[in-house]
């Protein structure tokens, strides 16, 4: 497949560095101010050397790249929330020119879901969007192969800096400002946290779940209305004291930051789990249960978030166009 | 999808169960002696109450089934070694037919799979085979989306009757005897328990992701001498002592039978693994990990066997070839 990738963070710049190793040409990159297009295929190491060296991807206008010759446009753009721009109009561009789309940039797939699958069904082009829940785990392309009516519900770890702050204080005992700031230290958590440690983030991923299991839920598969941020039931991990892991531990469970998705909606919030349980995962790392209907519960756990492992899970889909 | 199930065991007669609610039609179906067709679509209710009052699926001769109007062929008759037949032949005609083929029967994937993928490559039909490795967890169709070049080994725990009786040993410590004939007395361990206690069932899981895997390290994809059962170096449980569980447990370790595959080979023996670790599953439950090249490793873990849920990694097969 012949790729174009807007948004050169690490998620965008992983793709271009691996796209070669499957079997897939990047002919266009861009990033916020520049970009580079070759219908004829990039040289990955230049463009990356180049972006690393002087800050951008290349001369050309980033617009080039939406024109440019391509199969897959690959959004990877950071996400926005409301209008979800400009991520939502590079996605509605590729569309009306019947080109597929791999979205990185959870913006679209939160808070347009209903106008984004409106636009699809318009298209000759589709639309996937592995990569925008669990980094590397192959959660959305497990419930395609299912069904979505085949799976009532999606629970999990969907945050790898609230995992991590979380399964630090219980096995420290430390207050969760020490914690947070050693992961800062760490390069864990970001300077400003907000979006991880208040549940946003895992929210937005429950709220791309529920979308797609809302669609197993109708007769047609078309949802009219979907859900959105503002729609979600969402609690952070800032006022957990050290105390209540302790008192937790001594009755053999911990506390975890656990996104909850069905066809009815989504919530995260701070839930006790069995110490040996499967969600009682330790450090950066996600789990994703799924219940089947008729095949028992799959556990699902890997690198949620990470440049390679959510380019990985980006190319995956790419794979699957390709197929 | 106009399916056609040859063999009608648990997972034949639930995939005839549950094809409907995947939006696919059973247009025949097969049993070791009968066969019915109704290229207008079979009454999956009807067909299996008859299976189970009059121990037949129909009046017709078996081999009407390959010869009917179906996309997709599903074998599903019970595994054989060496020549893997009838299965291999049965896969083999479809293929003769252009029809898309997905099995349940590790036999030709295990024995045969060179064979099996040169008709393939002479076929305007796809063979998928998901539900030959660890019932419905999604370890082929991850390993396929990743590619397998990207996927340097898997290990996982791909025997439920073996893990069923470590971990009761290990819990009660008992003897491998007691537990095994507990283990047949609530059904999860059959009479002739040998395939799953020596390893073999593992290993066969462990041959056809080794010959998977292996496509991964040629350059064009086609391996020209697979793997078989015989290549796997294989050890069962039979010889374990309580001892030897207990031990581990002083040392927060347990047994459990490991599978383990690469492009080089595959085995299958008991292991010490850690007791809090992801291959410390308990009762009947898989788990698979995968090591990618670069998103880490994945961790796949449900149910590994019984009717339903290997028939829904059959449909997942089938919503994969309808995609």
């Amino acid at each position: 497949m012949r790729l174009a990738v807007v948004g050169a963070g690490a998620v965008g710049r992983s793709v271009v560095d691996l796209a070669g190793s499957h079997g897939h040409d990047v002919v266009a990159i861009a990033d916020s101010q520049t970009a580079v297009v070759d219908e004829a295929g990039l040289d990955a190491a230049s463009v990356l050397e180049r972006k690393s060296e002087r800050g951008s991807v290349g001369d050309a206008d980033p617009r080039a790249v939406l024109d440019a010759d391509y199969d897959v446009l690959v959004e990877a753009t950071p996400t926005t929330l409301d209008d979800a721009e400009p991520g939502f109009s590079h996605v509605a561009h590729a569309l009306d020119r019947d080109r597929d789309v791999v979205l990185a940039n959870k913006g679209p797939v939160a808070e347009r879901y209903a106008d984004l699958r409106a636009r699809e069904r318009e298209s000759d082009g589709r639309v996937r969007f592995e990569a925008t829940v669990a980094g590397a785990i192959p959660v959305l392309g497990t419930i395609a192969d299912y069904g979505p009516a085949h799976v009532s519900a999606a629970r999990g770890i969907l945050n790898g800096t609230a995992n991590f702050v979380l399964s630090r204080m219980a096995a420290e005992g430390l207050s969760y400002e020490h914690v947070l700031a050693e992961a800062q230290d760490l390069g864990v958590a970001e300077a400003d946290p907000t979006f991880d440690v208040d549940g946003t983030d895992a929210a937005l991923k429950c709220v791309i779940l529920a979308n797609v299991l809302s669609e197993g839920a109708t007769a047609d598969g078309v949802v009219e209305d979907a859900f959105t941020l503002d729609d979600a039931d969402v609690e952070g991990i800032r006022s957990i004291p050290p105390s209540a892991l302790d008192l937790a531990g001594e009755d053999g469970r911990t506390v975890r930051l656990v996104g909850e998705a069905t066809a009815e909606g989504a919530r995260v919030g701070p839930r006790l789990v069995p110490d040996d349980g499967p969600l009682a995962v330790q450090g950066t790392r996600n789990v994703v249960q799924l219940e089947t209907d008729a095949a028992g519960s799959l556990e699902l756990g890997g690198r949620g978030a990470g440049g390679d492992e959510t380019a990985s899970a980006v190319l995956a889909d790419v794979n699957r166009l390709a197929d």
